[in-house]
């Protein structure tokens, strides 16, 4: 099967060897005759797939002792609303955000309706171009909260700021793509259609220790201890999304972990946005040293010149080019699973483009 | 590929075309060479299927105007939550429920975290084996909550109370088997992973009328109109349980729709239940008139065939016959895709388990 250069934002591109087993599974799972998807979750087969899900997730991000690994459903979204019920306590609970983009700014509006939150770090005055830097967390917050990589906007935390209260970070767009160390987070939680797997299910790592405290009576579903209690089977989970997210983590723990698709997506950036800075056609959106390696936002320089680029990046077979709609031009998204080839196709247009005009 | 006979009581079976083109469209949807699984929810083609879904959902189940139809996430356990949220007055809140079984009574200790909850019908002095009827629901309550198979039991409502206020029911494990009148219900929510789809999405059916009225700040994700004002794309959907649930619900409906498949299982639960009555091997565990028919639990009258009964439905190709823990004994679930011939192969095998014991 050709397969496009798939830049799509999320849900987007995965290995082609995890499409082809997923794909397998759903007819016929394990040998058994019967498909992935109408077994009983709690059968066996099911519930080694899960364990080896939690089992990656720790030996790929060297997950410390006293941490829980989750698989929960309802997207960061949900999770919007259960770090504030689950840190902030019920009387006097406060919390530190940053609002770096769309989705930090909605983990702040439902995190308001639990308690009083300072926005301590904002980057909206100029259309969430920069990572805020420098800010003063007020020492008595519950819990500081930030996202890790803005989606839309193209931006990305290169160093985490030391936080004087727990640390809880949204890395839905870039988990698994850099080394982080787990053991400076307290919550991390992402939702998996990016660089895990389908869109359906959303992976929380929590340190126990950190839960329990606040005075509130926590609806069941959304208590993170119901979940790690019953290890992510409180309720059937998202079989589906579960699996494929394993075989994702297992097609990156064969191809060398971590630090070797930190390294690949290093070199990818470096090779589209050197391109953006050199040719005279196009100029990246984010602040340089705020860039991010998953998401590049670029627009031309001339916008009489779109429909012929269109063109030329839709004949390479390039898809998912287009930008968000609240920041325009274009985003290339380059999750692990696109490959260097499908970056250096797209840098060729853009090189063409130059010809052409010239 | 030769399919086994399966019985399981959920994630359960589903029709084997829908498999085929699921299996197809997790490597190549659309014929864009492109997974289902890796293109944007808001690309045309995947609009368009939960367009598709929305559809089939209405034509099926012949829903009225003015309802909305919900894709959600986080199973009826959520929908435990979001019910006394969106429908339970925040000041003198109160509402009417049955207890039928272990769901009913986790819908019941979610509900009375939101107001005062009357237990109207119980059956758990008898282990669950019975549907309450005749009981009296106070006229001021906000809305009156039952659960209309009892899965791990196998018990189902035939006749459904009227009721002085909202109607709400949890139709998990029978919806599209037998027909109902949606007008007569304000609520119903269902998971899919029985008669829809694969696990990971949730229906719910709702009368726009009916919300907003509790005086509550419910949040973001919990509230039925912020997925009713985004046509169930407020964030990122189960887009794989989705399409399968629309797969499914399409199979349906090329087969003749709802009035075919409650024939047939009609036809299925009469060959089943006639041979538990007729076979002195075998006793059903549920009232005669009580009796579900998606869930068939039953007991060997002499436990000490167990061993050989076992084996026998094994070798025929049976799987998923272990009755619940908390019933013991057996399960038959025959939900929509399960065959006549299925349960013509369990039927044998009882008829034979008796001439190898004459």
């Amino acid at each position: 099967m050709s397969k496009k250069h798939n830049f799509s934002a999320g849900p987007c591109i995965l290995p082609l060897d995890v499409l082809k087993k997923a794909s397998e599974a759903v007819l016929n799972f394990n040998n058994d005759n019967l498909s992935l998807i109408e077994i009983s979750h709690r059968s066996k087969p099911f519930v080694e797939v899960m364990e080896k899900a939690v089992g990656l997730v720790k030996e790929l991000l060297e997950v410390p002792k006293g941490y829980s690994v989750l698989f929960l459903q309802g997207g960061a979204s949900l999770e919007f609303l259960m770090v504030p019920l689950n840190l902030m306590k019920e009387k006097g609970g406060k919390a530190a955000y940053t609002n770096t983009g769309v989705w930090a700014k909605k983990s702040i509006t439902e995190a308001k309706n639990s308690g009083e939150v300072f926005v301590v770090g904002d980057s909206s005055d100029k259309n969430y171009n920069y990572i805020p830097k420098g800010y003063n967390i007020p020492e008595d917050v519950d819990y500081f909260h930030c996202t890790s990589n803005n989606t839309i906007f193209g931006t990305q935390i290169k160093k985490f700021p030391k936080v004087p209260s727990l640390m809880v970070c949204d890395m839905s767009s870039d988990i698994f793509s850099r080394k982080i160390e787990v053991s400076k987070f307290d919550l991390i939680y992402a939702g998996a259609q990016k660089n895990m797997g389908p869109a359906g299910t959303t992976l929380v790592i929590i340190k126990d220790e950190i839960l329990g405290n606040t005075g509130r009576n926590i609806p069941t579903m959304l208590n993170y201890n119901t979940h790690i209690s019953k290890n992510s089977m409180f309720n059937t989970p998202p079989v589906f999304a579960i699996y494929v997210s394993m075989l994702t983590l297992q097609w990156l723990k064969d191809h060398g972990g971590v630090e070797w698709i930190e390294e690949l997506n290093n070199q990818k950036a470096e090779l589209l946005y050197n391109e953006i800075d050199r040719n005279p056609l196009f100029k990246g959106i984010a602040e340089k040293e705020d860039r991010s390696n998953m998401n590049v936002t670029f627009t031309l320089t001339d916008s009489s010149k779109e429909h012929l680029f269109n063109q030329l990046w839709e004949n390479a077979g390039i898809s998912g080019l287009k930008g968000h709609r609240s920041v325009g031009g274009y985003r290339a998204s380059m999750y692990n699973a696109l490959r260097l080839e499908s970056v250096n196709a797209l840098v060729n247009v853009m090189k063409n483009l130059e010809k052409k005009l010239r």
